[in-house]
C-alpha cells in the first residue's frame, strides 16, 4: 500500500509529501455533479455503492495519495434521534432543534454498528476495491454537532448554542459527552472497517473565545478521540491560529491547520514532533498555475520535509477549476 | 474631557479601563429603531443631525468613556465614484462592482472635503453638543472596501476579489492605493473635525493567509494610516490571531482585538507598550450577568492595568438585551 500518509502521520521520513484534499469527491468534478443529478445527497450518503463510487472518482482522475470516505458529519444527529433534510440551495436542516434542557429526554444513545452502519460498508467496500490506497474516515466535533443541534441549521453567530452552554452548562455537557461517546465510537467503527486514519471535523469551534474551546470544544474532542484506537487521529478546525497552543489538549496525534496558519511557527508552538496537514487557500485554486505552485512550495518549504501531509486549508469549493487542482498536485509531486 | 480613553491609547496610567463598544450606535436600542422606522439607513447617514441624535443615544443611556460617530464605511466607495443600495433583509449592493482591470477607468480621486462631507460635519456638531465627551471617527480599511467593491456585496469566499489580487495584481495596486488615499485623508478630515481618534475597520482581512495580509492588507492600512497625524489611529479586524506577529506593520498606535484572542500572550506578542482593545465576545452579552461580569474582569486582568481599552472583539448584535450590555458597563466601571 501507498504509506506516504501513514509514514507522514508518525513522523517518519517520506520521498515527498503525501496529498489529498479535503471535499476531494464533490461537486467541482462533474463525474460527481452526474451522479448527484440522478440521486439526492442523502441518498448518496445511504448507499454504500454509490458512495463509493464518488470516493473513487477523485482518485481516478487526480496522482493523490489517499480518499476520503464520501460521507456528511451530520449522520452522527440521526443516529442519536434527530431528522435531517437538505432543501437544494439550503445547508441542512435538523428537525426539532434542542434548545434547552427539556429537549435531552429526545435524544438516545445509539448502538453505533446499527445506526451508522453506512460508512464502515463504504470502508469495507474501498479496501477491496483499492487494496494499494489508504482510506481517512472522518466525523463531525461534538461541538460542531452540537452546534448544527441546537441551532437547527448553520448560523452567524451561534447565539442559542452559546446561551446553552451558558445558561445550562449541565445540559449542555449532557448533550456533548453524549455525543463525544457516539463520535468515538463511530470513528472506531471506520477503523475497524479500514480506514487508515480518521479526522474530526471541528468546523465551527473557531466562533469560540479560547477558554470557551478549552472547555466546550477541546474537553469534548478529547473525550471522543480518547475512544479511538489502532490509526492516527487527525483534528482539524477552520480557525486554527486562536487555538495553536491549546490543541494538544484534544490528544490527536495530527493537526490539520486553516490556510491563515503560518506553518513555521505553527510547528515551533506544536512542537517539531507533531505531524500537520494543511494548508494551501482554497481560493488560491483560481489562481494563475505558476502562482499555485509557487504557494505549494512555500507550504512545503515552511512545514519541512517530515510530518507533514499536504492538504488545502479548508474544503475545495464547488465552482473551482480542475486545472487548479492538477497545479497543485503537480507541484507536490515535484517535492520529491 | 473624560481623558481615560486618550491616556489609555497613549498607554498612561488610568483609574480604570475606558469603556466603548462596537455599533453602540446601533438597532440592539430601541430609541435607534425609532429613529430608522422613520428613516433610511442612508438618510440617516447623510444627516449630520439625525447621525449626531443616534450617535448621543448610548451616552444617554449608558456611562461610556467615548462615542464613535454613527455612520458605515461604504461612503468611501461612494466617494470614488460607485452607487450603494441597501435593500432591506439584504446587506449593502455596490452597483457596477468592480472585476478587472477596465473597471480602473470608471473610478475617480475625490476632493475629500467635497466628496465626504458628512462625518465631519457631525462631528463638529458632537463637539459643540458634548464638550466632555471624546469621540472617535472611523473608515474602512482599503483591503475591506476592495472587497466590496470587487464583489458588490458580502461573500462567504471573497473569490473575485482574491482572483484580481492574483490574476492582475497591477491594477488591484492601483485600487488599493487610491483607496488608502483617500480613506488616509478621510480619516485625517475627522481628527481635523474633533475626533479624538480614528479607528480603521480591516473587517475582512481574516480571509487572507498571512503572505497574502501583509502583501495587501497590511500595506494599504499602512499607506492610509501613514496621511494621519495628530490623533491615536487604532487598528481592528475581527480575525486577530493569525496576525498578530505582523500587526505593527499596519503602523497604527493600538489594536482592536477579535474575542478569539488571548490578551496575555497577544500583549507578548505586540510588545507590552503598545496599546489594545477589546475583546468579549458580543454573544456573552447574552449570559448571565454574573457569566457576564466574570468574563469582563478575566479580560481586564488578562490586559493589565495600563494600555487597555475594554469593547467587544465584534460589534454588537442586533437582538443583543440591554441589560447585557448594563452588566458589562458595570463590571468595568467595578475595575476602579
Amino acid at each position: 500500500m501507498n504509506d506516504r500518509l501513514i509514514r507522514a502521520l508518525k513522523g517518519q521520513p517520506v520521498d515527498r509529501p503525501p496529498v489529498w484534499f479535503m471535499r476531494q469527491a464533490g461537486r467541482y468534478l462533474p463525474e460527481y455533479r452526474e451522479v448527484r443529478s440522478r440521486v439526492s445527497f442523502l441518498e448518496l450518503c445511504r448507499s454504500p455503492e454509490l458512495a463509493l463510487e464518488v470516493t473513487l472518482q477523485p482518485l481516478d482522475r487526480f496522482r493523490l495519495d489517499a480518499a476520503i470516505v464520501f460521507s456528511d458529519i451530520l449522520p452522527v444527529l440521526e443516529a442519536i434521534g434527530r431528522e435531517i433534510s437538505f432543501e437544494p440551495g439550503m445547508g441542512p436542516r435538523i428537525h426539532e432543534p434542542l434548545r434547552d434542557r427539556a429537549g435531552l429526554a429526545t435524544l438516545v444513545r445509539p448502538d453505533v454498528a446499527v445506526a451508522l452502519p453506512h460508512v464502515p460498508a463504504t470502508l469495507k467496500m474501498f479496501r477491496e476495491a483499492r487494496p494499494d490506497t489508504p482510506i481517512l474516515g472522518f466525523a463531525g466535533s461534538p461541538f460542531t454537532l452540537l452546534c448544527y443541534l441546537v441551532e437547527g441549521q448553520g448560523s452567524k453567530d451561534f447565539k442559542l448554542t452559546k446561551r446553552l452552554l451558558w445558561e445550562d452548562p449541565e445540559a449542555a455537557d449532557q448533550v456533548l459527552g453524549l455525543l463525544a461517546d457516539v463520535v468515538g465510537d463511530y470513528l472506531q467503527s471506520q477503523i475497524d472497517a479500514g480506514a487508515a486514519a480518521v479526522q474530526m471535523f471541528d468546523t465551527w469551534a473557531g466562533v469560540l473565545s479560547p477558554p470557551d474551546w478549552e472547555r466546550w470544544a477541546g474537553r469534548y474532542a478529547a473525550r471522543a478521540l480518547a475512544r479511538v484506537k489502532g490509526a492516527p487521529r487527525l483534528y482539524f478546525t477552520r480557525d486554527s491560529s486562536p487555538f495553536l497552543s491549546r490543541l494538544h489538549q484534544t490528544g490527536a496525534d495530527a493537526f490539520g491547520l486553516d490556510w491563515r496558519v503560518d506553518l513555521a511557527p505553527a510547528r515551533e508552538i506544536l512542537g517539531q514532533d507533531t505531524p500537520i496537514q494543511g494548508n494551501l487557500d482554497p481560493i488560491a485554486l483560481f489562481a494563475p498555475p505558476e502562482e499555485i505552485k509557487r504557494r505549494v512550495h512555500a507550504i512545503c518549504d515552511a512545514a519541512g520535509p517530515t510530518g507533514h501531509v499536504f492538504n488545502l486549508g479548508h474544503g475545495v469549493i464547488p465552482s473551482t477549476p480542475i486545472a487548479g487542482v492538477e497545479a497543485m498536485i503537480e507541484a507536490v509531486h515535484e517535492r520529491v
